[in-house]
């Protein structure tokens, strides 16, 4: 080798990937799937890179590279920029798009719509008194006869709007105090109440602005979403959603927590998730034309293995017996010791847990149910994502419990699965003629199925007889619509010219075995909870479903399939990204805040981890619908016609 | 001028002073007094650099330096290794201690003495319950059935010492929380007590110790002294004193706030005042060999400019009409936002204060005196400083007003002056045949008088008639022992060669003049208090010195100047360093620290400032001992005898 060759050949480049920002050194020539490897990204190849599966496409925006050309993708495709990575060499730094983790649709966190229908059917009070206020002061100058001290004069003024003798304030007003009330006049004060104490945390002198905002987050273990609100009256001014920046480190929260044991790791996922906040509260506050200093206050609900690491708090103890958290109420920290971007003296409160795996996301999804605000009727909570989590109880009791279902509802382990997001096919039918018909989100071209979606095909496969209870292929019934592909056997859904990726959409064996043991792991957690708690499925007056399937979960779908009880349909609710509403509730009003500590506390929580017949009943609800077809007599009913 | 010599003369050194820690940059063959002054360090000289005077020499610890011999430094000093500045050439970098900041005695702030006389007789409460604790606990594993978070079982644990509802803990708390309670067994916690909250403040795990500490400090103008104090048994540990760092920016209050107004001055002084605590922290828990990041609590005293400065607070509006503060009750602050040796989760109280001229100094002391206590005797406390304050009252009622004395009876302003240290002359009397005694503090030979010998002499200078009434010298009586000096005519105290500098301890009209203004502006302050409150001075009962004038004011002394009004001697008691001493009392116990927060609410004060009757009162006051001799019936009698 010659000598120049080498030195050619040692130059390094830098390839960021988005979303994710996440940066990684390469060496002149590097394919782009061994690049994003390297940078521990989750980019998928099942051909193994040999240029066939079409699935590394990435999207390149900026740099120098050189690729071979590929069949797989289509020329409309190749148009916009889309490259294979395995087939593609880096030849300078380079930007390149990660297209399975693009935007995120914010139709299915809008909370607009639920509020006009729910709003006076919920637990959580519909009021702006957030415990954070910005008030416009007019202060006299001090004279002779006049001469308290700054602080003083100020408690004084307030003393006019806020009744109380416990003041407080932190340095940082210490330090800014005499500069904003000298020789007097106006001034804006923000306060923070926190149970009988308000506390000044900010003083400052117009041209400073009179707003004051908060943000209401969701910290999901695949998505996160905001809102942005003017707590002067409580108006939601913009929404953001993205991909969790961990998901680089793990799909699931076990495996996020083991990710973590290592050195550095766990401030890795505490700065990833920070990282995706700063980006969404920026995206969210620039469309609302809201200043980022003047964010005060936010609200986090999330698993609790979420707010652990987003507080930078070890979280292995969550993962081994007996599953105790370091935390389930936590106090409120400020924003500048988490690097988020707010105000100065923005405070963070995240919302109360009740144990390792039933989190903050929960208690404020109760909120928005009416589950706890009447004694007589019980009803179930079921929030579905990559954790199962359920509730059960009215005014007088809760129980609850929770369960690994897997992200196959969100998209995850399963081929032509995806998040609720552009393109994918959130409803689907198969007619009495066989042929499919489906809704896309978005109205382009199908790119895969996301959570309802999949509900929707599993049920629709299962009810025309194309598979039996075990989730099999009925080859005498399904053959025409069987295709071969290089995971197997699969439905084929949708042809590959019709499809925005250019290839066959099919659902393999496998990824219906997939969905039918999430399915099974949330319904035989209901049925063991209801045995807890000596209850039949009729005993439950209404069901309140929450997560992130998509705007429309078909409820029918889920009972055929055997997700959900077979009730009366009439009894069940889909609420959407209740975690989302619910913070949003929490943050405007200081009730709310106090009833979602309250019912927290009040949870009582049973370990499924450890109880020997969840794993009879799970085995029991691997059948479609289930062994016990007496569970779903309407099921039973349209099969045997 | 040759290139090479113009090379070797750019040469530049560092040369850095003690005690202040300045360093300055300097040419080759720059003289240590001008070094000095451009470190803008009170180094005084009154012949101008001549080498005459005496007055800077300095002790050089480290460094190559070239000097002049000169007669006025006796060989035993130039044995010590003491140089004249002003004839001592940099030729390498230098370590220089400037010898009028020596080091301070502790003997003037011991306070053992003063509790074992005053302890039953003082306001405030001895107690040891200080509102920060560290306690060791047994925390239990967590089980499945004892599935509590770590926080909870923390605060089960804790409730069965510490009855409270309301419980907070730290951010830092919260990440360390996890490693220090698993698997369970000792742990130690600290907790902040804030009203009724109790906030967990550190945990940690054996074989950390269980020490806490806490620092009690005064802070004065011209000298900062500290205790640190054992918290679990109120045990003072080790005590320091120095001057404060600030001196070299102003010698009074109203120099440090102009000297502040200059961009990057105000953190200037504040830095000062940190190190100089820093340095005595470090020099205190050495001795005490105390860890300081076990200290966790600190109570600070001074006077409103003082604390201002502590806490990088603008200052200006203390000079300025109406003369208001921008506090007196000071919230917490950590320890680490100001950068103090402590406990990374270490808290800094500030005591109140009640106006921009009577502060926490002064509402400390006010607790170890009876002056509270009781509702039918009237008491008059005079802490006598740069500042001189007054409160006058009782357990019903509180007056208080502040004059501005000048620095003469710390030494400040007097050429033979210094303050209460080794060498210093704090008794002296003049006998019959007109020889000199006294007494020197450490025994050592005389370096010059403080506050309480430079009260002693212009007492007996006045009674046996060597000076008349304005402070004169009578040429006729005291002839024979006035000698010529670079000041003009002085009265000889001592030798030069019975003097530790080696040249004569003199004291010159102009001292004396700046002597008889002081005690003028103490006395004519006392008097308008008086009249403020429609007494007379028989009426007071009990009269409690504070201040640093030595550890033996003579109250004859001071009542003979005219300093003092002339009541029953059994009236008075000097008390000492009290502001030290009352913060100690209010480190140690919450009930001080709620009873010292209620006095400084209820003090009613009075403007100087803008009291024109003020005038007339101090121009009555300049006379020894006063115009009106009917208020000094024992003086009266004295002279005509």
């Amino acid at each position: 080798m010659s000598s120049s060759k080498s030195k050619k050949e040692k130059r390094t480049f830098k390839v960021t990937f988005l979303p994710f920002d996440s940066t990684v050194d390469v060496s002149m020539g590097t394919n782009l799937l061994d690049a994003a490897r390297n940078a521990n990204l989750p980019l998928k190849a099942t051909c193994g890179g040999k240029s066939t599966c079409g699935e590394c496409a990435v999207k390149i925006f900026r740099g120098k590279f050189r690729k071979k050309t590929s069949a797989v993708l289509s020329e409309d495709l190749v148009k916009q920029g889309y490259t294979l990575a395995c087939s593609t060499a880096v030849e300078s730094d380079l930007t390149v798009q990660l297209p399975q983790f693009q935007e995120i649709s914010l139709k299915n966190i809008s909370s607009s719509q639920f509020f006009k229908v729910y709003k006076d059917n919920i637990s959580a009070i519909y009021e702006v008194n957030p415990v954070i206020k910005r008030i416009l002061l007019q202060l006299p100058s001090p004279t002779l006869e006049d001469n308290y001290s700054d602080l003083k004069r100020l408690e004084r003024e307030l003393q006019k709007t806020i009744k109380t003798e416990d003041w407080d304030c932190t340095y940082s007003v210490l330090k800014k105090l005499a500069g904003a009330v000298r020789p007097g006049g106006k001034v804006f004060v923000t306060l923070l109440k926190s149970g009988k104490k308000w506390t000044v945390v900010d003083v400052e002198k117009p041209p400073e602005k009179e707003g004051i905002y908060g943000v209401a987050c969701d910290i999901g273990t695949t998505t996160v979403a905001l809102n942005i609100v003017d707590l002067k009256n409580g108006k939601i001014l913009g929404t953001a959603a993205s991909y969790n920046q961990q998901l680089k480190c793990g799909e699931d929260i076990i495996s996020r927590i083991n990710y973590a044991q290592k050195p550095g790791r766990l401030q890795e996922l505490h700065d990833l998730i920070i990282a995706t906040i700063n980006n969404l509260i920026e995206k969210a506050a620039r469309s609302a034309r809201v200043s980022t200093p003047y964010i005060y206050y936010a609200l986090i609900s999330g698993n609790t293995t979420m707010i652990h690491l987003f507080l930078n708090l070890e979280p292995r103890y969550i993962r081994e017996e007996p599953y105790v958290p370091t935390f389930n109420r936590i106090p409120i920290v400020l924003s500048r010791d988490l690097g988020l971007n707010m105000a100065y003296e923005g405070r963070v409160q995240c919302g109360p847990a009740v144990g390792s795996y039933v989190g903050s996301d929960i208690t404020a999804g109760l909120l928005c149910t009416p589950l706890i605000r009447d004694a007589r009727k019980i009803s179930l909570f079921i929030d579905i994502g990559t954790n199962g989590e359920l509730v059960i109880g009215n005014k007088d009791w809760l129980m609850t419990c929770a369960c690994s279902a897997g992200p196959a509802f969100e998209g995850g382990g399963i081929k032509c699965g995806m998040p609720a997001t552009d393109g994918a096919i959130e409803r689907l039918k198969i007619k009495e003629n066989g042929r499919l018909e489906y809704k896309v989100i978005d109205g382009v071209k199908p790119k895969g199925l996301c959570g309802s979606g999949l509900i929707d095909i599993l049920a629709e496969l299962f009810i025309r007889g194309f598979i039996d209870r075990h989730g099999k292929f009925r080859k005498e019934k399904a053959g025409s619509q069987l295709v071969e592909s290089e995971d197997g056997l699969g439905f084929l859904i949708e042809h590959g010219n019709s499809c925005y990726w250019g290839k066959n959409l099919t659902i393999t064996e496998r990824d219906i075995s997939n969905l039918i043991r999430t399915k099974g792991a949330v319904f035989s957690a209901i049925s063991l909870l209801l045995k807890n708690v000596g209850l039949t499925f009729d005993e439950i007056d209404s069901i309140y479903i929450a997560g992130g399937f998509g705007q429309h979960l078909d409820i029918e779908s889920a009972i055929r399939i055997g997700l959900l009880p077979d009730l009366d349909r009439g009894k069940f609710h889909y609420i959407g990204n209740s975690s989302l509403l619910g913070s949003y509730l929490v943050l405007l009003s200081e009730r709310n805040k106090e009833m979602v500590e309250e019912i927290s506390g009040r949870m009582t929580y049973i370990e499924l981890n450890t109880e020997p017949r969840y794993m009879n009943e799970f085995t029991g609800a691997l059948f479609l619908p289930h062994t016990d077809m007496s569970l779903f007599p309407s099921v039973k009913k349209l099969i045997h016609t």
